[in-house]
C-alpha cells in the first residue's frame, strides 16, 4: 500500500506519495509560513492534491520538533511555533479523511535512510544531520529508538568537550556546538581573523562567510577553509566515535547541508573514530554520506505510516 | 521454566537457578582463576551443582568481555584472558547437557536491573557500573541494545571531554578516565597531595588510598573526600545528560562499587544531567543506585537465557 509522507519544515512543506518500495508517484510543495490555522489548512491541503486518485493507506508528518510519541504532539518546535501543542494526529485526520501520524523530522529521516537509503541493507544504523543544528535518529535491530515520551535520537546535545563552547540548547561543548553549520561559521570568522591573506580571509572582509562558502574555498584549495572543515571534521570523529561504542551500528550516515563537505569533513571524522572507538565495532562502522539527500523525510514519513500500520516486520 | 544465570568474573563464578520472578533459589560460588581448561570445567561444575535436581530450561553465561553475538563467543576479556576465542556456547553445551547462551556481563547486568531491579516498571533504561572501569547496558522498546556484533552498551568509552586524560582504552576523556574507581583514586592522590592535612591527605601520607577510603572519609564529613566524590559526580552527570538526551530513559540505573557512594555522588550528577539535558527528557529520568547489587549478573544472566528462549514478550 502506499503511504504519504509529509515534510513539515519551518519554509516549507512537501507531500509525496511513496510506494512500499521507497518511489515517489507524486510530490506537492507549499510554503509553510503562516500562523496556525493557515499552516494547518496548508498541510491538509498538501495532502488532498497529492493524494489525487492515488490509493493510500496512511499519513505521517515529520516535524522539526519534539513529538510525544503517545500523543502524536509537537510540544516544543523552535523554528516552527505555530505547530507547537495541537492534537496533529486528530485535527488533521479529520482535515483529510486519512489515519495521520507525527514524528520527529530527524528521527523520519533516519527510518527514511534505514528502509531505502544508507541503511537499507543492515539492522543498525545512526543518522545525523548537520544542518543549522545537529539532529539525529537511531535505527538498531530494526527498531527506531524513540525512547519513553518519543524525545530520544537528540545526537547533537551529548558533551564531546565540558569546557566547549555554548550550544544553543544552553549546555557547553554539545556535539552540535563544535559540528554543526553554526559552528563552521563561526570558527571560520576566527581563522579569517588569523589569517587575513588566506582566500577566506579576503572573504569575510568583503561580506558575512557562510557554510556553503568555506566548503567552496576549500574545494578550491584555500589551506584556511581546508583547515575550518578538517576541524570540524575531528569534533564530528569525536562524538561519532561514542556512537560506535555505545551502538555498534554497521552504517553512520551524514546529511544535512553540512554533510555536502564530503569527504572534507569525513575523512578526518573515520580517522578520529579509528583512534577513538574500540574493536571490533571500530572496524565494522561503515561512515558515509546519507544516500536520500533532501526528500529523506518525505521517503521516510511515508515508510514509518506504513510500517507502524503493521506491514514491517521487524528485521525483514 | 527456572534458569540458571552464571556470573563469571575475573576472580570468581557465581551461579544460580533462577525463578521467572528473579528468586535465587540455589547458588555456588567457584573461584575462576586457573588456565583454560581448569576454568572451563569450573563454570560446568558450578552448573552441574548448582542445578541439583531443579528443573532448568537453559543457561547464560555473563562474562567479562566483548561477545559476538551472533557466535556466542568472547572475543577480548582483559581481565579473564583465559575465556577468550572459546566456543562456549557449543563447549559448556557439550559439557553441561544444556542450552547454554553467552552475554557480556554488563548487558546481562542491565537486563537484570530491567526484569528485576531498578527498571522492572518501565520499558527504557540505562545501566551503569561504575567499578575499576566504567561498564553500562541499555534497554529500550524493551529490547536489549546489543548492535550488529554485540559489543554495543559502551557507555563507558563516550568522550566527554575531549582533552581530558587517557582512558585505560587508549581514548582520552572518556566518561572511565573521569568517572571510575580508578579516576577517584586519581583524582584522590592529586587532592591529597594539595591538602595534606585534611584526612584524605593523612591516610594517603599512610597508605594508598582506594577508593573506598575516600568514601568512608567523606561520610565522616572530611571535605577533601567530599570534593573528590563531587567532582566525580560532575563528570557522570555530564556523561549521563549526553544519555539522557540520546535515549530518553525513565530510569538510569547506576551498579558498581563506585555507586556505594550514593548520593554523595548522584546528588552532583543530577544537578549536572539538570543543566546539560533537555527537557521533556531530563525531567521524566530518575537517576538512582541499581537495586540488585552483586547478583544483577546471576539474576540478569538467567533473565536473558529465558527470555530469549521465547518465553518473554518485547514490552509484557
Amino acid at each position: 500500500m502506499n503511504a504519504i509522507g509529509v515534510d513539515v519544515g519551518g519554509t516549507k512543506i512537501a507531500a509525496g506519495v511513496v510506494t512500499p518500495e521507497g518511489e515517489i508517484l507524486n510530490e506537492v510543495r507549499y510554503p509553510s509560513a503562516g500562523p496556525r490555522e493557515r499552516l494547518l489548512s496548508s498541510i491538509a491541503r498538501a495532502v488532498d492534491e497529492v493524494k489525487d486518485g492515488y490509493e493510500v493507506g496512511a499519513v505521517c508528518l515529520a516535524v522539526p520538533g519534539f513529538v510525544l510519541s503517545a500523543e502524536n504532539k509537537v510540544i516544543f518546535a523552535p523554528n516552527l511555533h505555530a505547530i507547537e501543542g495541537v492534537p496533529l494526529k486528530y485535527d488533521l485526520g479529520e482535515r483529510t479523511g486519512l489515519s495521520v501520524t507525527v514524528e520527529n523530522d530527524a528521527n523520519a529521516a533516519a527510518w527514511g535512510e534505514f528502509r531505502f537509503g544508507a541503511g537499507r541493507e543492515v539492522d543498525h544504523l545512526v543518522f545525523i544531520t548537520l544542518g543549522t543544528g545537529v539532529g539525529g535518529g537511531v535505527v538498531m535491530h530494526g527498531i527506531l529508538l524513540r525512547g519513553a515520551q518519543g524525545a530520544g535520537g537528540e545526537l547533537g546535545h551529548v558533551t564531546i568537550h565540558a569546557t566547549g563552547p555554548r550550544c544553543g540548547c544552553g549546555n557547553h561543548g554539545c556535539l552540535e556546538a563544535l559540528a554543526s553549520g553554526t559552528a563552521i561559521q563561526r570558527r571560520a570568522r576566527e581563522v579569517a581573523n588569523e589569517q587575513p591573506d588566506s582566500a577566506l580571509g579576503r572573504l569575510a572582509i568583503e561580506r558575512r562567510v557562510l557554510g556553503e562558502d568555506v566548503t567552496e574555498l576549500a574545494r578550491e584549495g584555500d589551506e584556511a577553509a581546508i583547515s575550518v572543515l578538517k576541524e570540524t571534521g575531528v569534533w564530528l570523529g569525536i562524538g561519532l566515535a561514542g556512537f560506535v561504542n555505545v551502538f555498534n551500528p554497521e552504517v553512520i550516515a551524514i546529511g544535512g547541508g553540512v554533510a555536502r563537505a564530503g569527504e572534507l569533513i569525513l575523512e578526518r571524522a573515520r580517522q578520529e573514530v579509528y583512534l577513538r572507538a574500540r574493536s571490533p565495532s571500530r572496524d565494522l562502522v561503515r561512515i558515509q554520506e546519507a544516500t536520500l539527500g533532501a526528500e529523506s523525510g518525505v521517503l521516510g514519513a511515508a515508510a514509518l505510516a506504513r510500517d507502524e500500520s503493521g506491514e514491517y516486520v521487524l528485521g525483514s
